[in-house]
């Protein structure tokens, strides 16, 4: 059997703890080495009937970074208008994007017509081709991690309005914008807990039983 | 800085290549606290404004196994009717669950109604709460595969009909159904390379560039 010994599942158990949402970013670049270290995540994770649908732009150009700034700025004043009182003041307050200062941003698609894995597993569930990409979003954040450096997931833009920007395939659909930098101050506590927004309730992910 | 040393990360990058979708299971049972540890997986991941939408089902009972296992069995043999001549020969020679004989089940769900994380970042993209679920799914797998057990997961399968079986509350989405157990064999290829479905094509992880 392929073990892992206990003292490196400590240090697994210890890379998600720190594995955080991270939004305040230095601003000095990423080696392409590390970057490239933290991509092969990417090859290594799950797809559905290995359909390996992941597309990933990275955004660099200062038009496109523009432009995904200002989809965001966007996005994110008609989502305060959703909340009043105490919590429109809150959520006014948060950083919710590193996107001015990350020195690598990511744009992470799933191509929804892909021929590869030849629709294995994704007649029933077609949604499980995004999953995927999520899969390895989730690999590449904590190999990331684990060469310390921070990534921030962005859901705050118009997904259509972006696949304009960035000229990709309509058939690509957005999962993930990510912002990949060395962070500017690290924690163990996710930070929406820290500035009063919500908890966590470790109950949630105990079993109910059928 | 919270660092992660060298030796560290080529375990970490050994135990993704390691993790694979497993589909043949020793049906002796898992240890509670063995499983436990995987769960707490769940805790750690991230999920979009704190809203933790995993919901755990542990399909447990005869009439829950007996019900899911039926349902795989009608969606396999609809995909098996849009494949055609040698492909679909190998589809159907194909093992694509363990739901016979994994020791351990789970329907992982996400609460589309959560009042949790107070709707924050999933206005333009609501399909975020389910990538959160994912996220949790693909670290509770890293977890699991440390451990030394083997975690498949079931995508052929009608939603609807699982979510009545297993009697949820509609407004929870199916997200995966986990096989969990001590694996029959391990290989650190994908299954589906192996018997000649898909082979991986690893430039997919190459960013482009806008």
């Amino acid at each position: 059997m392929v073990a892992f010994p206990e003292d490196f599942r400590a240090e697994l158990k210890r890379l998600m703890a720190w594995r955080r949402d991270v939004r305040h970013f230095r601003t000095d670049p990423v080696p392409e080495a590390v970057l490239e270290r933290c991509l092969q995540a990417f090859a290594f994770a799950p797809s559905v009937g290995l359909s390996e649908p992941w597309r990933i732009v990275r955004v660099a150009s200062p038009k496109a970074r523009e432009a995904a700034v200002a989809n965001f700025e966007a996005a994110n004043a008609r989502a305060l208008e959703g909340f009043e009182g105490d919590r429109a003041r809150l959520y006014a307050s948060l950083k919710l994007s590193g996107m001015r200062e990350a020195p690598v941003q990511l744009a992470v698609f799933a191509d929804e017509e892909t021929p590869k894995g030849h629709g294995l597993g994704a007649a029933t569930m077609p949604e499980t081709r995004a999953y995927s990409v999520v899969a390895a979003v989730m690999a590449f954040w904590l190999m990331a991690r684990a060469e310390g450096l921070g990534v921030g997931w962005v859901s705050i833009l118009d997904p259509e309005r972006l696949i304009a920007d960035l000229e990709v395939p309509p058939s690509w659909r957005l999962v993930a914008y990510l912002c990949v930098g060395w962070p500017r101050q690290e924690d163990d506590r996710p930070e929406l807990e820290r500035v009063g927004w919500e908890a966590r309730k470790p109950s949630l992910a105990r079993p109910i039983e059928r």
